[in-house]
């Protein structure tokens, strides 16, 4: 039984630690800054967006992963990491079609590997859905379905700065038109599932350090935009012919 | 493009080897000749839904395994995968429960472990699962969903060998009909992503393959009960009770 | 402690079984009797060598793989693994080797892939590598690397009818040599590591089960060999140069 | 071949790197800080130890794994990743040891949970074992065993800080001495094995992510300290009967 948990109190303790977190992101990390400035470029844009279609790509697959575990026999909390991650699958192919519409390649093969952070961020949630707790991993779920109120003046700010269409934000604004719904859905696989503190706590950790890797993903992407704008790599070639046509 | 494959006459191949398979297995099988001369036993029935309920319990699992690879990234697979395997979650549950109506335990825990050949077929599924052509699981799915007519004789046999009812055989009773309608989704998901002879020389090769395991799993449960009655091992103390009572 | 164990009796036990399966085997199976008739033929040899090849570059993958395993806190049993896995990393070069000294191709890349009953001992050593108890895959080592007497002659009537050079049975001589040394390690890592009555039975199942996997092999390269003769097909096109020029 | 790779520029440019990275470490990292100016407590030196037995039993493993990936076929890698591995399995309890010697529970049953960011380390080291290319381990080897000397200065303080016997720093010390002759080992695997740019680029990348990692272990180490400090929870408990005491 789980009736000695008040949900309530914890979903209110986890919001409150997000906006807190949100609120300290806005403020220091550079990215954040940058985009908040009106300093964003399209290269920096669609090297965010690269970083995004890599650990997208990833987000279905350990989720379903969790459900394949030899420990997890709760077939509520299986079938929903199953039908979640069916339902999320291929999402990264939207932010592909944002960049294709940005003028860019939008072709897997063409756009770089994965930054070291974003590896941090992807090899975290493999782990974290693998071993320990299988709970956990809802914790990253519960921010990423709830973020869009926080990241809202960064996606404006983006879109007004680059004077980006709707069809060129596609995986920013098709998420935060689903993700409404997944969220109540996080909320309620928590209610059902968690029977003990320690599993919230769990969850708690995981929601904290998943969104602080994010958070560098973030803060990589604008190093290594910087890094570009000081001596061009190969790793950024599907980024030159937008660079001349402009 | 897959317009050069023709699928109903595949179909059609891949029955008629079906058919020769299991008629060979109602012929050289001591497990089926057992079953068909009625000498099954309650505790002959209680041995394979043990070992169903092992193979039974890492089906949906590996199926989801599927959709994790990374090297699979056609979504319209990946997703039958999962939702498939949704379906699917949980149904080894049917099995103890019919254990329990046998007047057995139905405990998870107290039941013994699976037996070599079972694990055989279980390994083997993983394996084929996370290595080598994705879509070659669909081969143990295609015989696994339309197995209820060949084996109806033998579900008949053991029912009035043993006076069962229905809700002594949920297992077998509920997969006949729910299977009806997954059988036809797996030819569906063999037509929509197979693209190459390849493909699905891949699929008939599990079908044979995963069928020939299931037959010695069969086997193996005779083998298991026939030792028993020589010499009983603690491995089959929750046989006991029931013995003792009849 | 394991001084309850009497390890003496158990190896005794073991190698009577052992003798018993490879009695049966050399009665029983096609292959066996193929081979002990003269009927071996150089591309039936090459056909068995492919698949020695398959299975061998998994030997050294799955023992240790038991080493990765997080439930394995036994630093004398993991070290085993690791150093056993890295003395037989890469055997399977031997069995390219032969195939190439017979005239056949011996380019990795130009062999057919495993057959199904390889694949289902590959996956069947995976799987009892990965779960369970860890000490079952020494049930593997221990016929593997007491199998030479049982086997010799077989390989010795083989080498007499295709008139083989040593240089053309290494993968079978060079194992038949170093694995003395290793059938002694093998026993010694039982007895340094088994605790209790039930790691024997473990690994019992596993030397038995592995072996009748094995022996299926054996008689699935004669029914390709057969099924060859009746109507060439690709997967055995590294053959055919050989066969044009005798 | 790999004669176009300059490997002495190569590891000149490597080392260079990471005594800017150490650099950075001690200046900006607060647990440096804590550590330099004398402020280290037999908690805190503890909850690091922990810290340490977590990654470090994880180390031999996520190695030996990069030895049985389908997709690594040299077997001088293999083998050198398999002994290496074999050479580090149980060097965490060099840490549980000195656990102990400073009076704290030294039972692995007894220590609490890795921290959020000692998970992201282990998760990463996993995750660039099992994918990508297969010789980036070897970034994380490289700063590993040549490490000493930049943190000599942070464990001649502890030492004077705490007044500890050397048999209370029996990892630290042990791997200051064994880890010279590996280092060159990695450097020589480094030279044997990379045939191209890329190679060295991506070992280079895993060399500095894995420690920017790595020091944020040290600092969330400080951080749990100091929540501790503020607030005891049942996390620490191995802790109190050392304050107790004081």
């Amino acid at each position: 039984m789980n009736g000695n948990l008040d949900f309530d109190h914890y979903f209110s303790r986890m919001d409150t630690r997000l906006a807190d977190m949100w609120g300290n992101i806005m403020r220091t990390s550079p990215m954040a800054s940058c985009v908040l400035q009106g300093k964003t470029t399209r290269e920096l844009y669609a090297i965010y967006l690269v970083e995004t279609y890599h650990y997208t790509s990833h987000n279905a697959r350990n989720q379903a992963l969790v459900a394949t575990r030899p420990d997890v026999r709760n077939p509520i909390y299986a079938k929903f990491c199953m039908t979640h991650a069916s339902d999320e699958y291929g999402d990264e192919q939207m932010a592909l079609h944002d960049l294709g519409s940005l003028g860019f390649s939008k072709e897997a093969s063409s756009i770089p590997a994965a930054l070291p952070e974003t590896e941090a961020l992807i090899g975290y949630l493999y782990w974290i859905s693998m071993t320990g707790n299988p709970l956990r991993r809802l914790g990253y779920s519960y921010w990423a379905e709830s973020c869009y109120g926080y990241i809202a003046p960064l996606l404006q700010k983006i879109k007004t700065t680059l004077n980006l269409a709707p069809a060129q934000m596609t995986f920013f604004l098709a998420h935060s038109e689903i993700d409404q719904a997944h969220f109540e859905e996080v909320k309620s696989a928590i209610r059902r599932n968690c029977k003990q503190e320690a599993d919230l706590l769990d969850i708690e950790q995981v929601m904290e350090q998943s969104l602080v890797l994010t958070a560098r993903v973030m803060d990589a992407a604008l190093s290594a935009h910087q890094e570009f704008g000081r001596k061009p790599t190969r790793r950024y070639d599907f980024l030159t012919p937008q660079i001349q046509s402009m």
